[in-house]
């Protein structure tokens, strides 16, 4: 009995030690983050000096030279590109532009979806048929629709805390939508804007055209200007309202693109690997400032921060800036190849691509009850003085997506910020640097350092 | 042994439905205000049909009058106002300005502090000290201040997570500062703006002097050229600095003004109160939109909140917009002193004044750990869901704070928003509607009626 005691004594005694050590690591790592960060000014660069990079661009690949660059700056084991090519989609020279034309013309904000096919030359003018989800096409049917644009207008439900499940819950018709109303012959698609404000931004973002379908021109329209199409459909004693629109995007061939990749090596166990990353690709719109190039500079911080700690993994650590995440993915889909061909063991992927704003904790993709019982037991006191304390089942991302596929043990983390603001910016020309608070962005890269060093330190089981 | 058993089991069964009527409840209020909230409109009118509103001027009683129009018209069973004198300090309606005299000269953002003295009309003109802090000026001691301008350039420090905290550390500089520099013969304070942002933004805020001391004008500079000056300070092989400022400011007589007060008679304790408030004086620069004209509309929101959700509470409930917090603090005071005459008996006190940020919880002042602990195990999983879990010991207020030395029993509770953007605009030209976000603000408002409806229904202890 007495041996016993000492023993759980003992081991309550190096519980307290480890704990106090992770304290103390975890409270450096906020220390340098907010004495010292870098990701803020990393970020103004990236947003002021080079701007959108849409995938396939010129400004794209001005972006990954400058996050090798940036990389390599920081002196970590290795930095290095992985080629793939991936979709280019143009918004085109010319200006986009709308009009409701009922008893006045009104002209309106709209940005053509990306991947979306243009206009005529000259654009289309078509009677409006508003409906509030996909089902409601096949209850209207062909003969109500033929020959209209399709005008899908159910906006974001409010009552969802998180915004996320609002955009979950409405972005079928912008990603699914022209591609149905195409089946039932209209000629356009107007989408409202995947948003909860109120304002005159246009939100861009990818839809789907399926194979073998007709490809018909989408643009989506400001919320504002949606409640105002609706209002006037809704005035049967004016004429019959007609919308018109053109747009001039395209779809050129594939083009040679590039993930960036910084690493520090294992001590221990150099063939497993903790991946944390965001996406350097944007929309054309603006400077992809919260989406996402902070998940893009928090990423390469967290590396930063474990390196100018001194700290040694003992599984190697990657700073991955996926490429093409806005409209194919293709980045993601290689970085999952090549570590299946090269035999990589991902232990853990953490993304950020939910904006910058002020941390809440992390999400975790198909974890265990009991895995995420210990996390919260484990981690949870430790993270949540910094605001970080939420660590609930949820998603990963869709640049660690692919992973799971290939290396069923991985566990999949979503870098997850306070919701509210994103679809205020999300996809329009104010997505901008102005836009992102320092402080926000250095808590979530002192966050995302903080549970690579947990994960690295004590495992993921 | 069976009876035992049966009655445990109702005891389960009854405290499963309590909780399920709680959380119905809350997610009642929630859907009402996210669908169908009006303190962001409230809000708007506030900031932009009245604006900047301090105490004693025509703005405020514009507000008082406002306000009150604003509770009869929800139908609350009584709306009141509580007179009380005022402090009345103008801006004066000259410019203020100020120029740094090295080598070149370089104008300057500066805003007098609240309660300060104007300078001469022509200005101070003086050679510059900088100081870190007030014990500082015991060490340099009379010799060297004498005659000078003191520089009080201590900065906040980013380590803090909560920038309150950075705030309370930094903050003596503003408000003790000028009072303390007069006594070793210093005829002018400028103070660096109590904010990590580095912009060009004065921010203003109370001063107070000392009874029988010497009054020296004061005023805050923006944080940019607070390191220039420093910077040019610092270069000695330079002319010596010099720096000039002038401001036109006075304390008026003081001035009659009022709380307002709305209240929801309790069916069961109509004598025992919980009450909510923010303040309904801003300062001068600009719509006091955060600091504090969230508080407010959220305040009677939460009354609103409560009504149409047909809620017959067992107490009384009110919201309180009290007056003149920033400099003063009468109308606290003043409520404090008629809850005593009036022999009410306040269970709780709830105050917003932190900024209409996203929420984290409540802060509860002076509390036994147990409540507390029970508190975060009876009502934190009710408000988590909603991003509110955070239920920690903490401050209360300002304006309810006089509540206590009358109250013993009262608990004072402070709303507790994330603080990382609230020192980018307070007390700045910048605190203008625009900065508020929506959701933000809506998702306050229903967490405050939710922990009032939680009060009510099952008291605090």
């Amino acid at each position: 009995m007495k041996i016993k005691l000492t023993l759980l004594s003992s081991l309550i005694l190096v519980s307290g030690l480890v704990k106090a050590q992770d304290s103390l690591m975890i409270r450096n790592i906020y220390d340098e983050e907010l004495v010292n960060g870098q990701c803020y000014s990393n970020l103004h660069y990236l947003c002021k000096n080079i701007g959108q990079r849409i995938s396939g661009s010129e400004n794209a690949q001005k972006a990954i030279e400058w996050g090798k660059k940036l990389m390599e700056g920081y002196g970590f084991d290795k930095v290095f590109l992985q080629p793939v090519m991936v979709p280019h989609w143009v918004r085109g020279a010319k200006e986009e532009g709308a009009i409701i034309k009922g008893d006045q013309r009104i002209s309106v904000h709209i940005a053509a979806l990306g991947m979306s096919v243009a206009t005529p030359k000259n654009g289309i003018t078509a009677p409006v048929i508003e409906v509030q989800s996909l089902k409601e096409l096949e209850t209207l049917g062909k003969d109500a629709i033929q020959g209209k644009i399709v005008f899908f207008n159910r906006p974001f439900d409010p009552k969802f805390i998180e915004t996320l499940y609002a955009y979950g819950t409405a972005g079928d018709q912008r990603f699914a939508g022209p591609a149905a109303a195409a089946k039932f012959g209209a000629v356009g698609v107007i989408v409202r804007s995947l948003t909860e404000s109120l304002d005159y931004y246009p939100h861009t973002g990818a839809t789907l055209y399926v194979k073998d379908g007709v490809n018909i021109p989408a643009a989506a329209i400001s919320t504002i200007e949606a409640n105002k199409l609706s209002t006037m459909l809704k005035m049967r004693s004016l004429p019959a309202v007609k919308f018109y629109f053109k747009q001039n995007c395209q779809t050129l061939p594939d083009a040679p693109s590039f993930n960036v990749v910084a690493e520090m090596k294992g001590s221990e166990n150099p063939n497993k690997f903790i991946t944390v990353g965001g996406h350097l690709d944007s929309w054309d719109l603006a400077e992809g400032a919260h989406d996402d190039g902070t998940g893009i500079v928090q990423s390469v911080e967290a590396l930063r921060l474990l390196k100018v700690m001194g700290y040694k993994p003992k599984n190697s650590i990657r700073a991955v800036f996926f490429i093409n995440e806005e409209n194919g993915d293709r980045g993601g889909e290689k970085y999952a190849e090549l570590a299946n061909d090269n035999k990589e063991e991902h232990i853990a992927a953490i993304e950020s691509d939910l904006g910058g704003f002020t941390p809440r904790g992390f999400t975790f993709e198909g974890v265990s009850p009991a895995l995420l019982k210990s996390i919260n037991t484990n981690w949870g006191p430790l993270l949540a003085p910094y605001g970080s304390g939420v660590l609930a089942a949820g998603g990963g991302g869709s640049d660690i997506g692919p992973l799971k596929a290939k290396s069923k043990n991985v566990v999949l983390i979503g870098y997850l910020p306070d919701s509210q603001r994103y679809f205020d910016v999300h996809h329009t020309p104010n997505d901008v640097f102005e836009n992102v608070n320092k402080r926000e962005l250095e808590l979530g890269a002192a966050s995302m350092a903080s549970l690579i060093y947990l994960i690295d330190t004590h495992g993921l089981n």
